[in-house]
C-alpha cells in the first residue's frame, strides 16, 4: 500500500528558470549591468551537477546546496565581469529560497495530503526547502533533505534513508520527479516512481522528451492529474 | 533578532496525558482488563528519561523513541498481567503518534508561523512528530528530532545542530518549552528560551512551579499570549 510521498523540488514543484531569470535581471538592472542572463541562469543551475558529484566523489567534504550555488555564482558573476559586495552575492544566491511553484503545485499537493505523507527529497538543503515552503505555500507534512542523509541523489542512501525515516517500507513511498534518472535510482532503490512532465523547465525553446508509458509506475501531467491518478 | 522558534512537542505543543489515558482505557475495555490507566500512562512517560538516557551514555545504540517507549510499554503490560498481539502492541504504542495540541497550539502556532520558521525540536522521531502534525493539524514550516542529529535532548547537539540546519544563529533561534531543564539546556547552548506554562501536564492533582519571572526570556500562559508577547 503505498503511504507516502517524497518529491523532487527543483524544476518538479518549482519552476527555477523563471524565478531565477526574474531575480537575476532585476539584479543586472540595479547593477547597470548588460548580460544574457537566461543563459546566466542556465549555467548556474549546470554548475549543480558536477559540484554534487564532487561531493558524491569525496573530492570536497559534505557541503550544503546554498554554498556549492554560491560558489558557481561567484564565478559566473567573475566571468561576466560583474562585481558585487559580499551581502548583496549572499542575498541574490538566496533566490533559490524564493522560487515560485508551478501553477497546479500548492493545489494538488494539498490534495495528495489528504490521503499520503507528503515530504520533499531535494538536495536543496534544509532552510533552503524550509523558506522556498513558506514562500510558496508548499504544504509540506515534512521536509526532507540530502542534508539529513549526508548524501546526494541520486545516492541510494537518500532514498532508502527517506523510507526509513519516515518508517515506511521503500515500496510504500514514490518519488514523484520530472527527471527520469532520479526516478530510475529510486526504483532501484524499492521505491515505486511518479512521473510528471515539466516540458518548461528548461525553458520555452527545448523540448523536454517524455519517457515510455511503461517506464515508471504513474505518469502525469502535473500534480492535479497525479491527484487523480493515485 | 529573532528568525525561528523551536518548539519541544511532548508536554508543550500536546496534552500527551489525556490522549495516551485516553487510549489506554479504551484498550483495557477491549480487553476486558481492569488497571489503573493512569497510573500506567504516568508509569509509561516516566520510563522515557532512563531509556533515553541508557542511549545518551552509550549503552544503547541509537534508537528511537518509537523503540524506546515500545519496550517500556511491553515492561508495563507484562507487569500488569495483559497479554495482547503484537500488532496490538505495535498499534498502542502508536498513540504518541495520535496525541492531541493543547486547545491554543493550532491557533499560537499559525499567528507564530507568519512571523517565524516554526519547527518541531522535540525527542520524538520523525514519524512520529510528521504523524502527530497530521493527526492535529500542526502547521510546522518543517519536522526536526534529536532523531536528525543522532542525540537526545538535553545533549547540546540538538539545539547547536537545530539552528545549523536552519541557517541562523543560535540567539537568532528561541527554544520554546515547558521544561525548564529543556531550556536551561537550550540557554547554555547560546539558544533564546521562552516558557509556556502547562499548569495541566502532569494531570489535575499535581501542581507544575512555575520558574522566576526572569529565568527566561519570555514567560507565556499558553502559545496566544506567547504569539502576543513575540
Amino acid at each position: 500500500m503505498l503511504r507516502a510521498l517524497a518529491f523532487d523540488v527543483f524544476g518538479t514543484v518549482v519552476d527555477w528558470r523563471s524565478s531565477v531569470i526574474a531575480e537575476l535581471t532585476e539584479f543586472g538592472r540595479e547593477h547597470g549591468v548588460d548580460v544574457d542572463w537566461a543563459r546566466f541562469a542556465d549555467d548556474w543551475r549546470a554548475g549543480y551537477v558536477p559540484a554534487m558529484d564532487r561531493v558524491r566523489r569525496g573530492e570536497l567534504p559534505w557541503t550544503r546546496l546554498d554554498d556549492l550555488h554560491r560558489m558557481r555564482l561567484v564565478e559566473l558573476l567573475t566571468a561576466a565581469g560583474v562585481s558585487a559586495a559580499e551581502p548583496e552575492i549572499d542575498a541574490l544566491n538566496r533566490v533559490w529560497h524564493r522560487l515560485d511553484p508551478w501553477p497546479d503545485a500548492v493545489a494538488g499537493l494539498t490534495r495528495l495530503k489528504e490521503r499520503f505523507v507528503i515530504t520533499t527529497l531535494s538536495n536543496g538543503n534544509v532552510s533552503l526547502l524550509t523558506n522556498m515552503a513558506k514562500h510558496g505555500g508548499l504544504p509540506w507534512d515534512c521536509v526532507l533533505s540530502a542534508e539529513i542523509f549526508g548524501h546526494y541523489k541520486p545516492d541510494r542512501e537518500v532514498y532508502l534513508g527517506c523510507a526509513r525515516i519516515l518508517d515506511v517500507a521503500p515500496d510504500e513511498l514514490m518519488l514523484v520527479a520530472a527527471h527520469p534518472s532520479d526516478l530510475r535510482a529510486a526504483r532501484e532503490a524499492g521505491l515505486r516512481t511518479g512521473y510528471v512532465h515539466r516540458p518548461l523547465e528548461q525553458g520555452p525553446d527545448r523540448t523536454v522528451p517524455r519517457p515510455d508509458d511503461d517506464e515508471f509506475d504513474v505518469m502525469a501531467t502535473d500534480f492535479l492529474d497525479l491527484a487523480d491518478k493515485l
